[in-house]
């Protein structure tokens, strides 16, 4: 190996090493903008995957709620995570699918929580219209830095 | 005057008395009720208020609001008891009527506060079809013993 190789190689791998520096530090940054993800967007992210596990796998939701969460469904009141996912579940229709119009959030004004407002369409399967319906849910952070759902009131817009 | 127009007076006097009493501790009553009112009545004598305020005189609404209170109006955000009374003011009509069709009422779990979901119909004067809406309140307890909205989210469900 000559001098003019080893200077070459010296310098791809002086040049692959940056790359890799810059990968991690944009992975960090990354994890950084997750942690101060704006209000906006993690109303956002919540929303979509609320929606996605009741249409894929309703029970998976019990997650989302502690003992004193509460549910009113259609004026139906409903408390604590077991309850809620039972009536979830029991609801007469397999399939659905949620499209979701407007995602609206406020903080709540205490201990970081956050309001987020819902409007949207529930397809039914084997249903020719979709149903209207608004959503609102209380969000309160969790001391592992995620949120659980303190209120829930669901009602479909009839027209 | 004789001594029998003397006692009739006094007997008089006595029983007139008496019904007065009986009258401020009605009032009394009423009082306590309202105060220990339960969430549910409380939610809708709130409703009550807001929306036939808003239908007379929409100014009047400034004093449920407070510095920190948040309104989305159809995904604009205005914060600010005057903010928002200069937005609800300039709504491009004059005359309104709201009819309320649903009222969905939890505790929000922190300081007595309170999430009121309103579903209803509002009438525009002039317009042959009145506008579905959803709207949320967010109510906090004032010292004083009453709540101000520090939470407001207002949405149309276009049909």
């Amino acid at each position: 190996m000559n001098q003019a190789t080893l200077l070459l190689l010296l310098f791809l791998f002086l040049f692959l090493f940056r790359i890799k520096e810059e990968e991690e530090e944009e992975e960090e940054e990354e994890k950084k903008e997750e942690r101060t993800m704006d209000p906006d967007a993690l109303a956002k992210a919540f929303v979509d995957h609320y929606y996605s596990t009741f249409d894929s796998n309703r029970a998976g939701l019990a997650n989302l709620y502690q003992d004193a969460s509460m549910l009113t469904f259609e004026g139906q009141k409903i408390q604590g995570a077991q309850n809620i996912v039972a009536k979830l579940t029991s609801l007469p229709f397999q399939q659905c699918q949620h499209q979701i119009v407007t995602v609206d959030c406020q903080p709540s004004g205490v201990n970081g929580g956050m309001l987020v407002f819902v409007s949207g369409n529930l397809q039914l399967a084997g249903e020719h219209h979709a149903l209207k319906f608004s959503q609102m849910f209380h969000l309160i952070p969790t001391p592992q830095g995620s949120y659980y759902v303190n209120n829930d009131v669901f009602r479909l817009n009839y027209a």
